[in-house]
C-alpha cells in the first residue's frame, strides 16, 4: 500500500470514501468486542483445572513440614511456595514473601507503608513532595497507586531497551525522586526487554534519594508467547554488586500462570526491606491463604513443570497476538500512519498512531462494539501527551473475534488519519 | 476451701508445701502444652472438609449469576457470598464487601486509610495528636494497629454489659479521640456480650469528633459455645436511627466457621464507608479470590446451614471449655485469690489473680511446659495496670491436656498468691 502522506488530496479523498464504507458494514453488525484487559481467556484457564484436586481429604492440607494449612500461621507463606518463588526470582528463599492473590496489593501496602512508616527510613509522607518516574507507555494501575498516595509522577520514555537511562540518570538527581515503576520483562505495553545494559545502569545509579525504590513488577517473568522465554539480568543482584541492594523491590504473581482470580503473590527483596515489610505484615495479617499456596505448591512443583505449563499458554496465545499482527501488518502496513510492537510475549500490543488521534480512534471502536482501553490509560494521569497511544489486548478474545475486532481497529485507524489529513 | 486470706500464717506455710510439692511434680513431668491463642482445633477444622470438593471441574466454578471466579474482577465479592455476609450482618447486601481471608487485614486497611486519606473526611494523619479507645482487657492486634499507627490509646474498663459508657461518653468529648475498637459479642478475652443499653448509648453518643469511628469486630457473631447463640442489637440500625450511620464499621469472618488460614472475611457500613472503602480497594486490588467466596458460598448457602454447622463447633468446643472451667472451679474455687469469666461463646476464658500476679503466674507456667498468652497482652502497649488479667484459651489442646493445663496453672496461680500473702 502507498504511504497516505504521499498520496494526492484526489487519492485522499477516494480512499477516505472506501474505508467509511467498510467501516459502516462494520458498525452495522452489532458488534460486542473487547480487546481493553489483558485477561486470560476461559481456554488458558482450563489448563489449570487440575488445581481443584490437588489440595483435599485424601491428598492431605499439611506442607512437607506438616504445617497444617488450614489453620492461621506463617506470615510470610509456606516454604514449598517460597521455594518456587525463589526460582521465579532467582534470589535465596530467605529474600521472599508469598502472600495472597494479588501483586497489586503488595505493591500498594509497600507504598502505603514507604509513606506512612518508611522502610527502614524515615517516613515519605514527612518528607514534603514526592515524586516517581514513570516509564511510558506503562501499567494504569501502578499510576493509579502512585497518583492515590499523591506522588507527583514524571514520565520517562520507553527505548527498545528498556526506559531511556540518560533521562533516568539526570531525574535522580533530584532528591525527592523517591522511586520508579518497572515492568522488565515482557513491559506493559510495549512488550520490551530490559537489556542487560539498562538493568546495570538501573542498579549503579545513585539517586539523591537515599530511600529510593525500584518498583520491579516483573508480572511476565516467564510468559513469553513466541519461542523461549526472555532472560534478563537479575536487578537484585545487581544491586547488591553495586553496594545497594534495598534499592529494589520485586514483585511476580501467579496471576497469569493458574488462575488470575485466585493465584498466589510474591515480592522478593533485600534482607532489610524483607524485614521492614514483614514488621508490617505481622500487624496487618495472620497469614496468607496457605491453602492456595500449598495447591499452587503441588501443581507447580518446580521451575521444570512451571515451564512446561507455561508453553501450554503461549500455544493459546501465539495464534491470537498472530492473528492481530497479522490484522495490522495487512491492512495498517505501508500506510505511515502506524506503527506497533511486535512483543515477544507479555499480554499486550502497543499502537503508535498519528499525534492527536488516539482518543478519537478508541471513542469511534467502542461506538461500533470494540472496547479497547481508554486512550491515556497507559499514562500517569490518564493523559498522553501526544494522544497517539492505543493499548491492544489479544489474550480474552476468541481468534474469530481477533480477526473482526482488528478489522474494525484498523479501518477506524485509517478513518482518523485520513480525516486528519484530510482536514488539514 | 478456706479463703487464703483468712488463713494464719502457719496454715499459709502448710498450703505452700503441699502446692509446691504439687507444681514440682507437675514440673518434672516435662508438659509441652499450649493455651496461648485462639485457634480451633484439628476435629474442628476437619468440620469443613467437605469445602475441598465444592469448587471443581464438575461443580463448575462460576456464580450464579455466571462470573466465572477463576478470573479477574469484582472488587467487592461475589453476591452469594456478599448475601450470606449480609445475613450475619443483619443489613443490606449493597453494604456489604467481602474480601479475603483476614478480618485483621479489612481493619488495618480502613485504619490506615483514615490516616492517609480519610473515609470521606479529612486524614487523621492531618490532625494532629490521635486517640482511641480500648475496652480493656481487649484484643492484642487491635492494638497492635493503632500503635502501629501511631493513635494513642486509652483504656475504658469493661463492665458486664460492655465498656463502662458513663466512662465512654465523657473520653468522647474530646475531639482528638477518634474511635473506638469493640469486640461486642463473646468478647475477647472476657466473653462479654453487650446490652441492649450498651449499644444503643453508643449509637446514640455524639462525640466531638465528626470522624469518630467504632471499629465493631464482630469476630464471634455466631459463635456460641453453650446453647444458643446470643443476640445483640444491630450497631449499624441503631447509629441509622440516630442519625449517624457513617459512626460505625462492622467486620467478621469465616476465620472460625472454616478455615482460620483460608477463610473469607467481610466488612458491612453506611453508604458511604463503602463507597471511601470501595475507592482505595479499586486501586489496592484487582478483586478478592472468587473461587474460595464461591466455595465458602457452596458449602454455606444459608444462615440455617450456618447455625447447624456452628452447632458442631460447639459440641467440640463446650468440653473443652468445661474441662478448664471445671478445674478452675476445683482447685480455685472459694480460696478468693482469682476469679474468672464463664463465657457462653467465643474462644476465650478471662482469668483475674490478685494484682501485680499475673505476670509471674505466666511466666512460671511457661518454665514448666505451659504457654500462655503473655500477661499484659490483652491491654494496649502490653501493659496490664494491674498486672492482674490472664487470658486462656481452651479451643486448641486436647481435653487432656487442658486438664493437666489448668491443673498447672491452679498450682502456680496459688504458689505464687502464696508466696505474696506470705511475704507480706
Amino acid at each position: 500500500m502507498n504511504k497516505y502522506s504521499e498520496m494526492s488530496k484526489t487519492e485522499l479523498l477516494c480512499e477516505y470514501e472506501q474505508v467509511k464504507a467498510k467501516y459502516e458494514e462494520l458498525c452495522n453488525k452489532g458488534l460486542s468486542l473487547d480487546m481493553s484487559r489483558g485477561k486470560p481467556g476461559a481456554d488458558q484457564l482450563d489448563l489449570t483445572l487440575d488445581m481443584f484436586n490437588l489440595v483435599n481429604e485424601e491428598s492431605g492440607y499439611k506442607t512437607r513440614d506438616g504445617i497444617d494449612c488450614r489453620n492461621y500461621g506463617g506470615v510470610d507463606g509456606i516454604p514449598e511456595i517460597k521455594e518456587l518463588f525463589a526460582e521465579i526470582f532467582g534470589v535465596d528463599t530467605s529474600k521472599v514473601i508469598a502472600s495472597g492473590n494479588a501483586s497489586l496489593s503488595l505493591m500498594f501496602d509497600v507504598i502505603s507503608q514507604a509513606v506512612t512508616h518508611g522502610l527502614g527510613f524515615e517516613p515519605w509522607s514527612k518528607q514534603g513532595k514526592l515524586k516517581f518516574l514513570c516509564p511510558v507507555p506503562g501499567y494504569d494501575r501502578h499510576f493509579s497507586i502512585t497518583e492515590y498516595f499523591g506522588i507527583e509522577m514524571i514520565n520517562v520514555p520507553m527505548t527498545e531497551n528498556g526506559p531511556d537511562m540518560d533521562i533516568v540518570e539526570e531525574l535522580i538527581k533530584d532528591s525527592s525522586v523517591k522511586g520508579m515503576w518497572c515492568v522488565p520483562k515482557y513491559s506493559n505495553p510495549d512488550g520490551i526487554v530490559y537489556s542487560d545494559e539498562t538493568v546495570k545502569r538501573l542498579a549503579a545509579m545513585k539517586p539523591a534519594a537515599g530511600d529510593f525504590r525500584i518498583m520491579w513488577d516483573n508480572a511476565y517473568a516467564i510468559h513469553p508467547v513466541f519461542g523461549d522465554r526472555a532472560e534478563i539480568l537479575n536487578i537484585l543482584k545487581e544491586c547488591e554488586k553495586a553496594g545497594d541492594p534495598d534499592k529494589v523491590i520485586m514483585f511476580t504473581s501467579t496471576s497469569k500462570i493458574t488462575f488470575p482470580g485466585a493465584g498466589v503473590a510474591a515480592l522478593a527483596a533485600s534482607d532489610n526491606n524483607i524485614a521492614a515489610i514483614k514488621r508490617r505484615m505481622s500487624v496487618q495479617t495472620i497469614g496468607p491463604d496457605k491453602l492456595n499456596q500449598l495447591r499452587h505448591a503441588r501443581l507447580l512443583p518446580d521451575m521444570a513443570a512451571v515451564t512446561e505449563h507455561m508453553k501450554r499458554h503461549s500455544a493459546i496465545l501465539a495464534p491470537k497476538f498472530d492473528t492481530v499482527l497479522r490484522g495490522l501488518e495487512t491492512q495498517l502496513g505501508g500506510l505511515g500512519i502506524a506503527r506497533w510492537s511486535k512483543p515477544q510475549g507479555g499480554y499486550f500490543i502497543s499502537m503508535f498512531v498519528e499525534n492527536g488521534c488516539a482518543k478519537r480512534i478508541v471513542e469511534m471502536c467502542r461506538e461500533a462494539g470494540l472496547v479497547l482501553t481508554g486512550a491515556g490509560a497507559t499514562y500517569p494521569y490518564g493523559k498522553d501527551p501526544d494522544d497517539s497511544n492505543i493499548r491492544i489486548a489479544p489474550s480474552f478474545p476468541t481468534c474469530a473475534e481477533l480477526e473482526m475486532a482488528t478489522e474494525l481497529l484498523c479501518a477506524v485507524t485509517r478513518l482518523v488519519c485520513l480525516e486528519k489529513l484530510i482536514n488539514g
